[in-house]
């Protein structure tokens, strides 16, 4: 794959090579993302951000991400009142919304519609979510920050040892980093979840083909205790028979800081896709830990930025010239980061 | 008429030499639209994009040929929370709005709405659509398209000969249209409906006094033979009293690959406003035809962009400046028309 | 306070000098605000324009005053489809957005949301109106024009006599200019409401604590008399038990030009925070007053763009350098205001 016009639509797209590519150039977008320079490199290009389904942090994610090379951003949410919902095609919204900008992206309900979409548009299509199919700007900025955070203690990916926890049979985002971390031989998975939110059989299939170490367990405290990343997820009420048999299941899998403090080793990173849950009882990760300096969840998101500027960066072919187009920062920065 | 600080309400508005100088605005647009180059033209200065009715196309359009004159958009889309709901004057949201922009598109459900606004705006308005009224910029991007199509083929909108399908009563666009040919006295007009939904008899009258000839049918075989566009339009289900009603009309103004091999003369253009409808028996042009190049329908939007650009360009006296602002672009374009 | 990284969440952070400052720079942004030059002081910059309520008039206030700085603009609109809505805390909703942003607008139904969310930002927030608490940018705008209202007829702050007419019990706007009037001691008010509407009492003991004049009522004629601004608000049907009662209330304190002219010294200026209704026997301002030179209405809302961008320019810390990134306008201006 060639980046330059290229869609981005799944994972399965990439090869090592393509994952380190992105880091790297995720890499380069640091000083503007922090407001160290700005960069002009899109000045002039549109953005057309096209979210059929409601999506606040992706949307806004995506969105600052091409401001801040530099270009516009024409937005639509909803889908009540798009085209779509009186009779018209994909391949027609396509053409026509392809007219009016550089590059989409695309968040919508049904699985595999914005393939479907991009196949008839004439720039490039990034995927911003495709119902339970795939997300794949969060596996990229998950597998960026556990690349990040494990360098930061002298590990790479390819020393890779993770524990997933919660629900792991429908979480698109655990699944999306599975397939990712099979580029990754040697890594090492916990997978620890209720056998009836089990990872499915399959995904554990693809990741012992590709050579990893996967076990599967339903308990929580041996499984976090000789990992590098604790990557957590929401347990959703609806899919047990009862808010208690939830409740019970929630309680086994909450981290807060006084169950990380017992099992889990020094330096050990907690990532999480969120939002995560602060009501009563729903709580995965609890309150305790937000100043525990190896939370991630918040250096995630952040990440999820630089992330996606490197594939506008990419796709647009303009990932080499983004210093030629910069400048200082004229305006107030101090204490952001 | 002088361009400079006018409203675009109507296209009653407009004299021939008014036409010819948006379309040749329009076509001096076309570099940048089609991002071979970019012009920074209006940096600065604000739309005021108001969608008192949803829209994603015509929004979207505006926006973009806003932000490809190098300006920003400021949006608002849907009614319910708006000061208007509870009770504010149109005049009071003129007064306030037309504060925030340099210049304000604006769609409302009601007609005449958007010339009430306009009356009381301190910025030039144009008119996004006023219900059942006028839509005077999808008038001038089907004109403007015809133009074109035709000039391809060596034709001119002075000999034209152009067929109209469908729902002929109720159509804002097919009527807009209308109105808009008679300033060219020698067009022969071919309008094809079912006897209920003909086209209003006020309309008919005025393009025969303009000197347009026209002929009403019901037929739709002999009416598009020897024709340089057919113009398909929408047939509702709800005009009819049942669906099966509604049914047989479209199947027998439905236009596919065979009907137009079988019936229209070679390089006869096929337009239509969209969204076409693409469920099974709603359809009025079949996907059949999505590769014939005479299909015009996404030329069309696309030309949309340019006279957006263009009545910008002339009611914010820039038409004349934007290539001295302008400059090459720097990223990846290939590939996109 | 030092206003470079400040919140602006409350007009009690104000002391008199700091009103002083944010006026003196509103002043310097008359030639942007009405496009006699354009600035690009913030070109780079991304504002997060976060209306968890909906409000056109001061997202798009706040919107615009940003891009006249020369900055961009993401915004969100509504609450369904939030993270909030999914039981995210505002610290974590707070952690996540202000990694996309430079500065931050929100206004939010929940009084104190906003300073809770603040609190976990790592950029400025404005807020935006949390609930009935606070909604300090409308107050500074509603001082602002005061002073300058004043000053066209050789008046001060410092000599200032007003009126007050209306809700005054839950006028959430009447309550800060209250509060925000406590800064100059010499300051009358005359405050004319139903007896069920009146003042809280604590607003009216600051204020006379403060030195202020303080006279209640609920006669309008003689009120009105001797003042140099008749601030009028909306009286409510939901205030009383009965339509018949609203109306009854509302006929006694409206104003048209019939009672202006009887009651009010020439110069007396006429402000209102609008929405003003525009409903039969609903009226609080007649649209005979439209006219009246000295209905200041529009001024009031063309002066919040000038405060909001001061706003900005301060906690950006950007105000002193707004003219060295100035250059003259190339559009149509002319007529603007």
């Amino acid at each position: 794959m060639d980046f330059a016009g290229s869609h981005i639509l799944s994972i399965a797209q990439f090869e090592r090579g393509h994952v380190e590519r992105i880091f790297s150039v995720a890499d380069a977008m640091g000083p503007y993302a922090q407001r160290k320079r700005v960069t002009k490199v899109l000045d002039g290009a549109i953005l057309g951000n096209m979210f059929f389904e409601p999506s606040t942090r992706t949307r806004v994610s995506f969105g600052s991400a091409f401001n801040l090379l530099g270009g516009e951003v024409r937005e639509t949410t909803g889908f009540e009142s798009t085209a779509i919902a009186k009779g018209e095609s994909l391949y027609d919204t396509a053409r026509v919304l392809s007219g009016y900008s550089d590059v989409i992206v695309m968040r919508h309900p049904a699985e595999g519609s914005v393939a479907e979409f991009a196949a008839a548009s004439r720039v490039p299509v990034l995927n911003g979510g495709d119902g339970s199919n795939e997300h794949p700007s969060q596996a990229l900025l998950d597998l960026y920050t556990i690349k990040n955070e494990v360098a930061a203690h002298g590990g790479t990916l390819d020393t890779l040892r993770i524990a997933m926890l919660g629900d792991l049979r429908y979480g698109r985002t655990v699944h999306s980093l599975c397939k990712l971390l099979c580029l990754f031989s040697r890594v090492e998975v916990q997978l620890v979840s209720p056998l009836e939110l089990r990872m499915p059989a399959e995904i554990v299939e693809q990741m012992r083909t590709a050579g990893l170490k996967v076990v599967e367990s339903d308990q929580l405290e041996e499984s976090i205790a000789r990992v590098d990343i604790v990557y957590s997820t929401r347990i959703q009420e609806e899919r047990f028979s009862s808010r208690e048999e939830a409740d019970l299941y929630r309680g086994r899998f909450r981290l807060n800081q006084s169950v990380y403090t017992a099992h889990c080793q020094p330096n050990t990173v907690i990532m999480h896709p969120l939002p995560r849950d602060s009501r009563d009882n729903a709580r995965e990760l609890d309150d305790d830990l937000n100043d525990n300096p190896n939370l991630a969840i918040f250096r995630q998101t952040d990440n999820g930025v630089l992330v996606r500027m490197a594939l506008f960066g990419l796709v647009l072919d303009v990932a080499d010239q983004v210093e030629k187009h910069s400048r200082e920062v004229n305006w107030y920065t101090a204490g952001r980061f």
